[in-house]
């Protein structure tokens, strides 16, 4: 319940108008996902699992289904925008009605079902978690791609503290061998995180920190942008296509690109945050950036992008702490001092790995085994979670992945290097 | 102030989430018809007459420009349905704005300006009721392709009255000869009506009635929509695109193709009307038809549709009399017996004219000879008015255009023939 | 026979990979259209009128059809270009197969069909001869877009002659009045220039000359590129598409646009002609630009384009002279003084005459209806043929049609004006 | 020179015209072929290492460039096939001129560069040797779609040999752990095989035989390609794509799909080999399927594609013989019983394993280091050779790449299974 309401406390600065709205196709209207999210325990839970239970809409369950196909063949994403109707209040009604009977199906549940009921009610709740994460990224690429550039909220946390000057780049060494990934079993993980497994690294090193704006900037500058010589040949073609529509790397108005956010005002160089226009903190970590870009920007500066055996090795043993959501920020922190530092939190990390199955991966039975395991291709492995991410969603083991040209999430780059 | 009035009085039934919803670029949001209509007092009355005039906002210039060059590069038409803001009430705010001002300039223009600010203060009213008409079809798109299909209001005025059975096709003789078309100048119109000139039409007839939904349906059923031998080349290759992707002609669901809003609901033909879905009447005329189906439909019938000053000069001795947006029925009336019935209202009648120049033809001065000039290509002329068009908006000459495949117009079919 | 030999003349310079190519959609390979002349001979004449005539291939039928749904689904357009089968060599012997049927035919048509067989080898001819010029401009289309501008013959009549300086541009004025337009039935014509029939025309004037590059580079130089009001809107549209793309109007490589052919060369202006690169000459008539570049520029020059009613009023008592594809220059003539100068040959000319039919028009009868009828739609009539048009094709009805964003002919501009 | 002769005999069954078509973005010309890989011979070698050495033509070191940014912008990929011009026969002329060349470099170059030159002409051999393959599978998709299906030889090897029942399917037991993989640096390796690394494999079985086209089409008519859960979501995506477009997995005239020369001819189900139109014999390896096919196929029937490394730790123990293209079949050959049988040749054998940069992988420096780089993202890696690559091209490490929809390469499936 607790989950549930957070997702509305998210909505409560909306005008009605934000609720609607699908600025591209894969950032979909507040109203979806508040109405997703219910759809999701109405599928999974409701139906199954409640004897008589009546759907509060008999047309929802094919106007809120995301992907799978075996419930029936969903309303096309790319109209998600298009429904005025239902309303933001029937939603919110909708909302109400699934979460009665979940609170009825939670007690009532037989002791047949139960189990089965609390795994899924345990899905669904971190299912709700991480479109929370995705309605905050989706409204921002919305608000920040209108004119007016009006602020989601104007009492988020303040700027970016006390860091006055740059931080030398600093890398923690890391021996390899043969090392164990994966979830352990202990607490919730998705199936896309097991089975825990053995693989073999070699020595390598990855940066105590994130890599800035100012570092970023140096890069457009010395002609990043410009040299084809630095960039994947898809990673090329993706930018030259930007710069020909005005979309993707030269979204943002910049003539050759730049992060997704960083729009020239006059003389100011300024990025869209959430909580309005600012200018561009040179100290703060670099996000909205694509795989491409942070590929590109690894090998301008010598390094690459971690594997992401190599980076759940080396978080492992670090406590999840970090700017999420809750710290009421939803910007990155500047970049701070110390032993890798930032790893969760702030920006999702690309990584250099291809997203896919584990070793003797098994997807979910039934339906629910669309919900990670279709995906298995052509999408890259990011971690730590960002400064929109519920702080109890994130884990060491945990694996997000976006395709190489994805920059709505909050995303930044890491180094790393061999040894 | 009636006619402002008028507009906002269409929009009395929405909900907040009805007013942003753009379902296809030629459909804009309310919200921004409600925006642009007052844009275009302040932009050619406002700024030029008024010393001194503050704008409401200063990005509204840019926002809200549909597609005037002179006044500078407009907002991008296919993101119209894209700015959650300003919202709803602000526009209204914005419309209150530009009417204080219009009352006062009204009691206030000096004699110097008064002609000229009386002239586009009838323009301003005029293109006011252009987008009165383009609000409701723009709203219908929308309502009638959200799969809950919400009527736009409950009350509108009752069903397809007392006809009851199918009434014989007459055609009313007129002879030829050297007449006169264009406005005579008594009145308002538009420029592309002007100058009143002499055309030599040869002999013909026009049907007393508009083509039915019985009717087309037998089209339909005698495999029409298959037979590439009644279809204009590139109507054809529109009617294959569509039904590969399943929009255009196909939209409705129908396999092969059909009236824009026709829907196959089991073993019932239905349409979508403002007043929500009803079963197909057979003696109503069809309407949401693209000139390709009209003249397709002409050729299987053996007829042809009329030239636009055919139309015309059989039009002229008609009072301009009918089935207008004041009936409060949203939808064409049954087809009625008598000569020429049906002339004014229910449907815009496409005609086989292109839509050019007449013969001397002369844009307004400056930047508002972008009104209806530019569009003088790859368009055809219509006639006639429909169910949404004020009243007070038509006569005869009135020359209304679209491109040939469009059909979200209350468009239909009045067959002509050779004699 | 002797039209049957002219096609093969015009491809006696052409390596075999010169038949090959489609450089675009529109651009058919020459080997296409020595089939596809074939084809129709053997489609409306052999195969009805020769008891048991023997195809020479039974999938020729399919592969060779353009665009006769009466026939069946033609192979697609915009596949001509990918079939390297059937050979150069076994099109010619196609060709011989075919020449042969016609010649014993014409011999042996019995005294029941042999009108029939009259006309439609008569209709052949003149298609073939359509498709003479079509073969000319789409192998210039080829040639002039490679990169090594190869030259389609190094014999071509030599350059622009004698003038050498540019000539002012005077108007004829022509009375209006009820006046006769379309072919009068003495000799061969296409079933769009029939019925003959009267139109009102007002007083007009038609320019004494063709608008020449010298004059057409002024209008690029003003600005009229980048100047939207001179600009038809959907012209607007092709012109900042095409820049977007690098194609359309920006096809040449200049930047804000320029006629299809003209190429910067360092600090030359050239442009690519069927004799190779050369400099622009400033005498002679600009040619290959769209409707939409023909109406802006007459838009600049104060003037407009004629309506195919003046065009042909004004030619009906001129001869047929002029610079054809007999002369073998392949290109258009200087600009000569005298009363309606080069009104036949050198190029089409753009009237601003949306392409329709003519009252009381009736297609042929039969597959031979789709000829021309089923086009009269969204394409704008040119008049008097050009330096690729054989001179006995050519007659003051006769009525060419193309898109308006069409460049690939050569398309020229005579301005009018109202009087 | 054996492997440049060996180019040009690939090429001596071919009509000119057969040179020149580029029947889809991906499948060059074969005159493309023939010249580009001169091209990276002139570039690489003769240009840097023969002093005054004087180019065949001073456009074709951008005409010919295929995808080297460092040498300059390439001309367009997509319009390869709309160079008419150099002629076949220029081509030709260009071989021997580089040939002669290199002749002479190999003679003359001085101990200094020596070993360079060595290294780039191995380098350069291979990379011809690529280009025979693709050379070949370019061909085959022009002829193959072809209405014609023309041959490219009638001289074949002859069919598919003594099979007469279907194989059982066995598996061989691998048993994991610790192994190495990658170039063991004796012969040449590209760069993306190196640097040979230890990796740590679990136990896992692969299958000793290819999937036959029996075993395909059971999957097929067991409904393989309507349901969706088989299928990765991008695949699935790529599978509805390709059925309303008529392309993709529905190239080939079935219904809802199946590999990329299947045909449908009345009642018998053929396929298209470079031999022609034959049955689809059930008992040879199924080729011509996307990634996307290979894996809801692998998941069909209830096992995996293996990973590269583990294909090349089995393979590792091999000798590379097998159906290369020196057999002259150009098909594959009937499946043959035995462990681990036809690993090499035949069929590239898709892996599930990302294209990606071994641990410490450097590319070459220089230019050519845009060899295989810049490939490493989106493509999938395969194994093995087909009937088309040269016997002495093969070897355990080598990695091919291609994209998951690419299915116009000899691509064939060998299943894998977790132990």
């Amino acid at each position: 319940m607790a989950v549930r309401q957070q997702s509305e406390g998210l909505c409560e600065s909306l005008a009605v108008e934000d609720y609607c709205i699908q600025p591209m196709v894969d950032a979909s209207p507040p109203k979806w996902h508040l109405a997703h999210t219910s759809w999701f325990f109405e599928t999974f839970l409701l139906k199954p699992y409640v004897a008589g239970y009546q759907p509060f809409h008999p047309q929802y369950e094919y106007l809120f289904n995301s992907y799978y196909n075996g419930i029936g063949s969903p309303f096309p994403r790319a109209r998600r925008g298009l429904l005025s109707r239902p309303t933001v209040a029937e939603v919110y009604e909708y909302r109400q009605h699934v979460d009665a009977a979940m609170a009825e199906l939670c007690q009532q549940a037989d002791a047949d079902s139960r189990a089965d009921v609390l795994l899924r009610l345990e899905l669904g709740v971190h299912h709700e978690q991480q479109h929370q994460e995705l309605l905050l990224t989706d409204l921002k690429y919305n608000l920040g791609h209108n004119p007016l550039f009006p602020p989601y909220r104007m009492d988020l946390a303040a700027g970016d503290g006390a860091a006055t000057e740059a931080l030398p780049l600093s890398f923690t060494e890391i021996a390899g061998g043969v090392v164990s990934v994966g979830s352990g079993g202990d607490g919730f993980s998705f199936d896309n995180e097991l089975p825990r497994h053995e693989v073999l690294l070699s020595d390598f090193a990855l940066a105590d920190r994130l890599v800035t704006n100012g570092e970023y900037r140096q890069f457009i500058e010395a002609g990043g942008y410009r040299n084809a010589e630095l960039w994947l040949s898809d990673g090329w073609a993706w930018l030259e296509s930007s710069r020909q529509h005005g979309a993707g790397a030269a979204d943002g108005g910049l003539g050759d690109g730049g992060p997704l956010y960083w729009r020239q005002i006059g003389d100011s160089l300024c990025e869209y945050r959430l909580s309005g226009l600012q200018p561009v903190d040179p100290l703060t970590p670099v996000t909205h950036v694509s795989f491409y870009e942070a590929d590109a920007y690894a090998r301008w500066a010598g390094a690459r992008l971690p594997r992401e055996q190599e980076w759940e090795h080396a978080a492992g043993g670090e406590r999840v702490l970090g700017n999420f959501v809750e710290s009421q920020r939803l910007h990155p922190a500047p970049a701070r001092a110390g032993r890798l530092a930032q790893m969760f939190g702030d920006v999702w990390e690309w990584t250099a790995s291809p997203y896919g199955a584990y070793p003797g991966y098994q997807p979910l039975p039934g339906t629910l085994g669309e919900y990670n395991g279709k995906f298995m291709s052509n999408q890259l492995v990011l971690r730590g979670g960002s400064c929109a991410t519920p702080a109890d969603h994130m884990r060491a083991s945990y694996r997000n992945f976006f395709y190489p040209s994805d920059r709505w999430q909050f995303t930044g780059i890491r180094l790393a290097a061999d040894r």
